[in-house]
């Protein structure tokens, strides 16, 4: 359910300029391999780039999006189970596990105006002739948000923007609120689940999700079918369950929705959101909006459909009816494993889900095809007698769409497991043309720009790294950025938040993880739609797929490097420097809210906004806060500093000649592994984050106010923002001590390699 | 025809922290005057405020706007002889000077897309049953550009945003060419009359200027008549002459437009376009936009019509046909005396026109009614008995919307008289509800914000400067402007570019000027439409004439302390203070563009462009270009330094008790007087700027591409942004003499206040 971005690799880090240092780079580039073991690697590589069959993922593409195939449709299981026989036939231990798991799908959806006019909405996007799937209507799932509650509501209708908190603090300073209204919200801003929480925060009824054609339609692009982009009846579907919260099922929050699991009551599942939601598309939003009246809504508010767009309350009012069957249903994993030569207790996973909204051309198939592509090329491998030296896992994970279903009752049913054996875990998801979209553990980002290096991009003549820093410095927007991008040996990569199946490994087992794709030069528009198809991806997104295979061998590196290593690829510098940058925007994040808080309170004070404001118009000063503190940040800074000097120790010792047999001695190379592996074990702890407890990595989370978007260091830096300030110190401690186990672990780690 | 902007005092100016310094503030906080002299003008200004007449507003607004009154129209001429009617009635000693102009209107105005669908252009704005002034057809211009060619042209369409030279960079980054095209452009970004001269430059056959509804729409506020905003079928008339080139009748440059002038042929008057020039509605443009093909437009290119904005060119193609009647007009200033006592030679020029593009209720009705309320209540000063120290002189003038005619006209005839005897310049155009809005020579900052502290605004209970304060506050874009804002005793004023009447005497002649007004909360969408009416200004721009009264209190107390002082209220720390802020401005120019070519050599040497590029689209690297040189603008760094001391030590001297005396007596502060006026002639030369010597003042000018945006240090500043680094060396010597003559005047201006 990735929503196609346009992030690029290396835009998410403003860090320092130096960090050419870190490992020595050998002549192949290969971290983790000395110089045999890496000739020895690239000649596998290079036999596992010619066993890539591009001519497979056309059909594979066709076949899987043949129809609709969401969680617990036939076609799912259909999916599910070839997908099984293609691993079973390429050499893999392969078995489909099944959990069961709560999947709503509505009865009854009824949007109305109903007041000063009367509309009724359609609430269902058209079969097009030249889509020939999107007719396929007695299979299609409904436009509708899973994990809605009932409701039959009826209230003035409010225009709220995103929908997030700020927009908010905006209305209340227009005398708006939404305290018995029903709010419509356009999609964008946030990850989609939040506008209902922070709806109903305030005291809405019901919410409407719309997409607008200034973000989703015609101001992007020309409209499908013509174009590619989204249609004035298209319509976004998606979860809206309370994923910040925890993932998965939401009857079994922690365990594995096993058929024996203890479940909650629907009426107790704390992550269904607590009113009715419906998304609409922007035909159905327009009659709503042209009756509201209110005050003309602020500048950053108007999208691009030919109205002026106001806040209201009303006189627009609108009734909204939703009825769900909240029925239980099996979900489908595929699970298929290579067992390892040497370390077969050390897993090295790689997943992509295989569940869509609807037919998912892109969003997943377009990732799970270019996945099979590189697991029938590794099955090649072993077919002609090649084991790698760590076990690899490959899985097709169902119910992503609803909120990570499979990846994260999986990852919950084998915890234990995971948490002694699991190495790291390579995520992706539906891809498109363009550019290498990489993030997750820092302690990977050398892996990551290695292999991005040996992988052209079929566009140019260059590498995939090559082309990602074009484009990263064609979009940094200063000059130190730029500076920093050419000086800098490695692309950053993002820190990763939520939206795909890498969040249960990373934030809650603290398994090493990487999520990539491509990008960045595919149209969009069919997100979550019956349109996102194989006519449109054919069209829109990788015609001729050419970046299928491109993706394919990229992320057989990746797995490959890491199976094969002689040690695992950690380089300690990026990461210690990388969060060394969080430390640093903390304490200007401090620095800053304390600042504005003043420069409101002066403004109270001095009667600012009274005395600018328009009389004949409602302004509502904000309200008067306590003054903030000066906090403590400096457990951060100093853990921060020991990692830094732990890091280069490491870095150092793992580049000295002279520990290099202990690097490839299977005895000492095996302690280190276990070592190393732990490193996002370290930064996580059991509590978890504060209100979420699900969420254990204390670098890394979605934030519980921006949803996919990634908050890091969130103890810290959620606490700050929403102003609560001993909470902010106490955070510190505790992600100090996270940060302090990491610096711990590769201090031990240096021993290993420096030997006793 | 000054735009309604929503500029705000104070927010013109990025300069240093300090500046409380100046003259100490006197009790009464009036500069140009001693304690006893001070008290009188406050009583004199009781009495004056009391003479303001509110009354009269609403009724003179509706007999001068009462009907089409535009250059050479029958009731243009009715309202001139009303207002000298008026002036002569108060005791002023009244005149018309008649001009004769080139002023064309169009015979043929034909627009049609021919492919690939067909469309006529409707080219009119309808009556509205709401606007009784609406339905005046016979007497109102037609929808046209005056100082367009004639032209019949047929080419494809391209999309060129706002048609800037910028705008032209991005369309060859696409590989779009307008050579032989027909473009469209839309209103914003520049004056209109840069539009079609950059069209030309790059060999365009036609331009057409549309109204988008994102700037001026329903997507700024509702449309007219349910609200205020532009509706679909209005459209802005406006002049298109070459204004940077020098205002005034084409065919008369740099002489009055008197019977036995000098005429230049129509063929050659070099200010008239080069290509025809049409403006249109929305409602006219959509289809054109729409039948447009081509790349899609960059975001920031796209409007808030409910489409998808491509560049063309074509398939979209339009026929242009436009002819003019090129007929010579008779045009009326009205000019009225009020003799000094005094110093009559010293001469104090309050002006405002009363041309109109149709019946022109805000522009400029609105401010001439708070102008002749202002003149009203002087005349009943003089009545009574009171005679100002210095000469008064109203000037209502004719011709300003075709391109500041009647002021040019008479500043040109009168040129010799009013370099020795003009003492300053105060303009006013249309004004609306809202902020006080001032800009001129920073000579006369302390002069506006001691009159801005003594007069209230009538919707708070605050001076009109604390109201401006707080806006400026909360509009500030970073906390140093916020603490500057804050820190500074007075509010900064803006550089004056071009748009009204102010031009001809300020950078021209080089009288100091101050343009002031109010607005910011007066809804606009009906700037040079048939909309501009009584209706409208009653309903949105200042109902209930609050600010008219206001205005006029404001203007009066400008042109009273300037007529009465003891001497010129010229403090002169605000200018050097400003002008070092241009300096240092031009400093940083200077390297970002450096900086800018290096990195686009950086990027053209790595095929940064080539390797971002998506090869599906046409993309076309930006030429290479020689790396800039270090320029020298020592000259005016030593000229600003020089400045900065000379105006210490002249503020130093007024402030310093002990030359009082001089200050007062007649006799030395006449001879200072006549220094003191003299600042803006010492920015001047006689040879004015590059290509366009008519612009003497060499610290503000109306930009060569910009049009009524100013360009400070114009010499230097524009010649850095188009690389000609030669001229920017020689001007910064220029402009450095300039600013070096203002020096040696404020020494003089010492010497005489120090004494022998």
């Amino acid at each position: 359910m990735h929503s196609a971005g346009k992030r690029i690799l290396g835009l998410a880090l403003a860090s320092a300029l130096s960090m050419a240092v870190g490992h020595a780079q050998t002549a192949p580039g290969l971290t983790g391999f000395d110089a045999a073991a890496a000739s020895a690697e690239i000649e596998l590589e290079g036999r596992f780039d010619k066993a890539i069959q591009p001519g497979n993922l056309k059909p594979w593409l066709e076949r899987f999006a043949a129809r609709p195939h969401h969680v617990g449709s036939p076609y799912d299981k259909a999916n599910a189970d070839y997908i099984a026989e293609l691993f079973t036939s390429w050499g893999f231990d392969t078995r489909i596990e099944r959990f069961d798991v709560l999947f709503p799908t509505p009865r009854t959806r009824i949007l109305e105006l109903t007041a000063p006019t009367r509309y009724t909405a359609r609430l269902a996007e058209p079969a097009l002739s030249e889509d020939p799937t999107s007719n396929q209507a007695a299979e299609q799932l409904p436009i509708y948000n899973a994990y809605s509650v009932n409701g039959d509501v009826t209230g003035p209708l409010v225009y709220v923007n995103y929908g997030v908190p700020a927009d908010y603090d905006e209305l209340a300073r227009h005398g708006v609120s939404v305290k018995g209204a029903v709010v419509i919200a356009r999609y964008g801003g946030s990850w989609r689940g939040i506008k209902p929480k922070v709806a109903a925060e305030h005291g809405a009824l019901g919410c409407l999700i719309y997409s607008d054609p200034r973000e989703d339609g015609y101001f992007q692009g020309e409209a499908y079918p013509k174009g590619s982009f989204r249609g004035e009846w298209g319509a976004q579907r998606g979860s809206v369950m309370d994923m910040p919260l925890y993932p998965g099922d939401p009857l079994t929050p922690g365990v594995g929705a096993t058929p024996d699991a203890k479940r909650l009551a629907v009426t107790e599942a704390p992550t269904l959101t607590k009113i009715p939601v419906l998304p609409i598309s922007y035909a159905d939003a327009r009659p709503l909006l042209e009756a509201l009246g209110g005050q003309t809504a602020p500048e950053a508010w108007r999208g691009a459909l030919p109205l002026t767009y106001r806040l209201g309350p009303g006189p627009a009012t609108v009734h909204l009816k939703l009825e769900f069957e909240f029925a239980q249903k099996p979900l489908y994993d595929v699970i298929a494993t290579l067992a390892g030569r040497e370390r077969p207790d050390q897993w090295v996973i790689r997943g992509n889900h295989h569940d869509a909204w609807v037919n998912g051309a892109a969003d997943p198939v377009s990732g799970l095809i270019a996945m099979l592509a590189e697991a029938q090329a590794v099955g090649t491998l072993a077919k002609a007698g090649w084991r790698p030296r760590r076990t690899i896992v490959y899985a097709a994970w169902d119910g992503e769409e609803e909120g990570l279903l499979g990846s994260t009752e999986w990852v919950e049913s084998h915890a234990d497991e995971l948490g002694r054996k699991a190495v790291a875990y390579i995520n992706t998801d539906g891809y498109g043309r363009g550019f290498l979209d990489a993030g997750g553990s820092h302690g990977l980002e050398r892996l990551v720009n290695e292999a991005a290096r040996s992988v052209n991009d079929p566009e140019t003549s260059v590498s995939v790294a090559a082309r990602a820093r074009a484009a990263a410095i064609l979009g940094a927007d200063s000059a130190d950025k730029r500076r920093e991008i050419r000086a800098r040996g490695d692309l950053s990569i993002e820190a990763l938040g939520s939206g795909s199946d890498f969040t249960p490994f990373l934030q809650h087992l603290g398994i090493p993880t990487l999520n990539v794709g491509f990008g960045g030069e595919d149209a969009g528009g069919e997100y979550h739609s019956i349109y996102d198809s194989i006519a449109h991806y054919e069209r829109f997104k990788d015609p001729g797929f050419l970046y299928g295979p491109v993706l394919a061998q990229f992320g057989g590196r990746l797995v490959l490097r890491l199976a094969e290593a002689q040690y695992l690829p950690i380089v300690a510098a990026p990461l210690a420097e990388t969060i060394d940058g969080y430390v640093k925007e903390l304490v200007k994040l401090g620095d800053t809210e304390r600042e504005k808080i003043d420069e409101e309170n002066q403004r109270l004070k001095d009667r600012t906004y009274q005395l600018a404001a328009d009389p004949t118009k409602v302004s509502v000063p904000p309200p008067t806060v306590a003054p903030a503190p000066y906090l403590n940040l400096a457990p951060l800074q100093n853990a921060s500093a020991r990692l830094t000097t732990a890091a280069a120790r490491f870095d150092a010792a793992v580049a000295d000649p002279k520990n290099a047999s202990r690097l490839t001695s299977a005895e000492s190379a095996s302690r280190l592994d276990a070592v190393l592996r732990g490193i996002d074990q370290a930064f996580s702890n059991e509590a978890g984050l504060p209100r979420r407890p699900w969420f254990r990595h204390q670098i890394y989370a979605p934030g519980f106010y921006t949803g996919y978007g990634v908050k890091t260091v969130p103890g810290v830096r959620e606490a700050i923002e929403q102003h609560m300030w001993k909470e902010a110190d106490g955070e510190a401690v505790r992600a100090g001590e996270a940060i302090g186990r990491a610096a711990d672990l590769l201090d031990r780690a240096t021993a290993i390699v420096t030997g006793p």
